[in-house]
C-alpha cells in the first residue's frame, strides 16, 4: 500500500488570466513547487550538494490534463504520488481537486543528474539513501 | 503534403531560472503564444466574437519533452504543425530547435467552446470556415 | 502606535532567474499576494461583491528598492504596514528581510473602485466598514 | 536634443489576469525586456563578458505608474529614454502608449557591477565605451 503526500495550494491573483480562471501554465508551476515541498518534507532538496559537485533534477517531460477551472483565492487539494521510480529518473503524479472535484492531473519526469559549473548536467544513478525515501510513495497501479 | 508555421522566439531573462537555463514552464507559455501567433497569421483569433457569445479554446491537455537547455538571449526556431484536427478539438505540435538541435517537442490540445459571461464554457463543433484554415497544417504522420 | 501584519514567503524555483537569485518582478508579485493575505486576515477580499456590482482595487503605482539578493528555498520575513490611507486609495508598504537583513522595501498604491462587467472601473470612496479595519495598520511615520 | 528608442510589445495571454487586463507585474517584465532589446540595438548586452569576469546590471529600484488598462493582443508603443546616467548606474524610463493614450510610465535603475561566480556583485564605473553609446539617449528634462 503506497503512501501519498497531501498538501494545498491557494490560487493567487497572478495565477489567473483574462478568461477569469487559473492559466494552464500555473498548474505546471504548482506541480514543481509541490515536488520541492515533498522533497523538503523528506529532508531532501531538489538541489543537493554532493562533495565537489551537486545533484539536481532537470525535467525531461511534463504532462497535464485539465478537467475543470480553478479561480482566484480557491484552495486546491493536491495529492502527490510516484508513478515510476527508475534507476535514474522519477515520475511524480499530481492530482488537483477542489471539494472532491478533479481539476487537473499531471506528471513531471525528472532525471537525477550531477551538475558542475560550466558543464552540461550528466545523468547518474539515484543514490540509495535518496531512493529509499521515495520508495514508500511509489504507486505501482500508476506505472504506465 | 502538409504545411507548417515557422516562427522564432528570443529567450527573455524572466524565462530563465537559477539553473541558468529556460524554465520548463516558459516553453509551455511560448507554445500558447505561438498558437495565438499562428491563428493571427490566418486572420483568426483564439478569442473570436460570435453574434451574442464568443468562441474560445480552453486547453484540455498539454505535454512537453525537453531534450536540451536554452539560454538567455538565444533565438529559438519553432515549427508548428497540427497533429490532430477533430470535430471539436485541435492538437497543435511545437518543435523548438536552435541551430538544428532539437530542444523541446510539445503539444497542446484545445477544445472549441462557446463562452458566455457567468456560464461554464460549452464545447461546440469547430465552424467550417475556421476548420478550413487549419486543414492545410494537419500532418497525418503526427496523428497518434 | 500602529500595528503591522507579519508573514513569510518561501522563494520558489520559478521566482529565480539565471543570475541565481530572485527576479525583481517576483518581489512585486509577492507584494500583491501579501496584500491579499493581509485583507483575508481581516475578513476582507481584494475583490468584494457589492449588491449589483463589485468593489476592486486596481493598482495605480508600484515601487520597490532592492537591497540584497534572495535565493531558492530561502524563507523571507515580510512586514506589511499602511503608509497612507486616503479617502479613495491605500498605499501598502512591504519590508522583506532574511535573518534581520533588509532585502527589499516596496509600496503598492491601489484605488478603491466599483467595477461592472463591460465598463471601466470607477473610483469610489472606501466604505467606512472597510476603512475601519485598515486604520490600525496606518503608520504615520511612513506617510511621505 | 536627446534620442529615444522606440519599439512595440504585443500583449500575450499569459500577461493578463482575471480582471481581464494586463497584470501590473507584466509591465515591469516588459520594461526589462525592452531595456535588453535597447542594449542589443546598440551592440551591447545586459550581461557582458569582461576578461576573467563579467559585467552585469542588477536592478536597485523599479517604479511604475499605471494610467490605463491594456488588453490581450493589443500592440503597445513603447518609448525608452534615459532619465539619468551616473558614473555607476543608469535610470531608464519607459512610456507605454496605445493609439496615443498613455497606459504606463515606469523607471528601472540598474547598477553596473562586475560579477564572479560564487561572489556577490561589486559595483564598478560604467566603462567609457559603454557610456558613450548610452549618452545620446539621456534626456536632461527627465532627471529628477
Amino acid at each position: 500500500m503506497s503512501q501519498t503526500f497531501q498538501t494545498t495550494r491557494r490560487v493567487e491573483f497572478r495565477d489567473t488570466d483574462a478568461a477569469g480562471i487559473v492559466h494552464f501554465s500555473a498548474f505546471l508551476v504548482y506541480m514543481e513547487q509541490i515536488e520541492h515541498e515533498f522533497l523538503r518534507s523528506l529532508g531532501l532538496s531538489v538541489h543537493h550538494p554532493l562533495e565537489e559537485l551537486a545533484m539536481s533534477w532537470p525535467r525531461v517531460s511534463v504532462h497535464c490534463d485539465f478537467k475543470g477551472p480553478a479561480r482566484f483565492e480557491e484552495i486546491l487539494d493536491v495529492t502527490l504520488s510516484i508513478a515510476r521510480l527508475g534507476s535514474r529518473s522519477v515520475t511524480y503524479q499530481f492530482l488537483f481537486e477542489r471539494d472532491g472535484t478533479q481539476l487537473a492531473l499531471g506528471q513531471i519526469t525528472a532525471v537525477c543528474c550531477r551538475v558542475q559549473p560550466g558543464q552540461p548536467p550528466k545523468s547518474m544513478d539515484i543514490p540509495e539513501w535518496f531512493k529509499e525515501k521515495l520508495l514508500p510513495f511509489v504507486d505501482p497501479s500508476l506505472t504506465p
